[in-house]
């Protein structure tokens, strides 16, 4: 039972800033497992290659190799099914699903405009540009265009989680008294925002800034020992 | 065990159209239970005010009334545990109420401004008038207005439904394999705008419009049985 994984950093390798990283590293916790981290810069494209992967998080468990923060979930909650479930039975793992593709657009696919241009603050030269010069292709436009309109665009990212709002005005988490999975795959991207953004996505006196302070909390802080901006 | 269930109708007893009351009534039957309905319509505050509550759906289990359709889902799940699950676990409970709430926002408020009209078609005029007069007041302006965009507004509706359409490329339902509470809550919502408007909410190539069918055909076509326009 020796796990590693794989973990986008920057210059700093102690500062895991993926989201899906993040979803990871929450549900290692949750199983009460610990990997060892190997830090993954962008343009090390060979030592995930060797894997079978194209990007990170890469979880490998003796000779095997797990690629995908919704793999690894799920490897993990069937590999160590004695230790607390991520998801709390067969419909809370099908429904994750869900919560799954809402988090990657709704909650990671909402924010990446809104820090896109400070990420390259956080890499050394080599990875900044490739970083640039992928994400600048993608949106047709220079980062810090992307990102210009951010103090009007969070205003409907806001708006966008209403449903987690709504959620949370009957139960502590996602997972209900006590996070799982769902929180996790929620929580990273609010993560990765952390850790390479100054720009604050939540107002205080929001539900969600109140879940993701319990979140920061969990497993003896692990999330808000790790290095980020304040929240 | 004599269930009941007020279900929304207009002019047509037989037309049950409440988003709310169809997630109910396909819970009773994931259950495979059968209720009595009892049609009730917008002005008859009275009928369920006598049960404490000021909407649909209302199910009287003998003495007992249970209002709102989570908090059936939640009577049904407790009162008939040897029955097929309608949440797979307490994390599926817990997560469907996340679904609950992105059904409400996304699916049910996404549909809303796209059939508003159409509705008074299917309602007595006293009906009607209470119908108009109430919608007007929290839209701001004449339900025909409200409509009026709505060959514009359906791309960003399905565009916002992008979650389950990637959720639906690994499962059928969902719930995964087979249905359960979490496809209902969604499908209620289509099921809604399928009885009262011929306005087509979906592209046939979708696999949503697939999703859909799936659940039409469910429970012996229990809710394609029920009369409806064209989808």
């Amino acid at each position: 039972m020796s796990l590693k994984l794989f973990e986008l950093v920057g210059t700093d390798a102690e500062r895991p800033f993926s989201p899906y990283c993040w979803r990871t590293r929450m549900a290692l916790a949750h199983k009460g497992l610990t990997a060892e981290s190997i830090p993954w810069r962008f343009t090390e494209k060979a030592a995930v290659a060797a894997h079978g992967s194209e990007k990170v998080p890469v979880m490998l468990d003796g000779d095997r190799a797990v690629a995908d923060s919704w793999a690894i979930a799920n490897y993990l909650e069937d590999s160590y099914p004695d230790r607390p479930s991520l998801f709390g039975g067969a419909g809370g793992r099908a429904m994750a699903r869900f919560m799954n593709a809402w988090g990657d657009i709704a909650v990671v696919g909402g924010i990446f405009p809104m820090i896109i241009a400070d990420i390259p603050n956080n890499l050394a030269a080599e990875d900044a540009d490739y970083f640039r010069t992928s994400r600048e292709a993608r949106f047709g436009k220079r980062l810090e265009e992307v990102m210009a309109s951010r103090d009007q665009a969070v205003t409907g990212f806001r708006k966008s989680l209403e449903p987690l709002r709504q959620t949370l005005k009957t139960q502590a988490f996602i997972g209900g008294d006590a996070p799982d999975y769902a929180d996790y795959i929620v929580f990273g991207g609010f993560q990765w925002a952390r850790v390479v953004s100054p720009f604050l996505l939540l107002e205080e006196s929001d539900s969600i800034h109140a879940w993701r302070e319990r979140l920061l909390d969990a497993f003896d802080g692990l999330a808000r020992k790790s290095p980020g901006h304040p929240v």
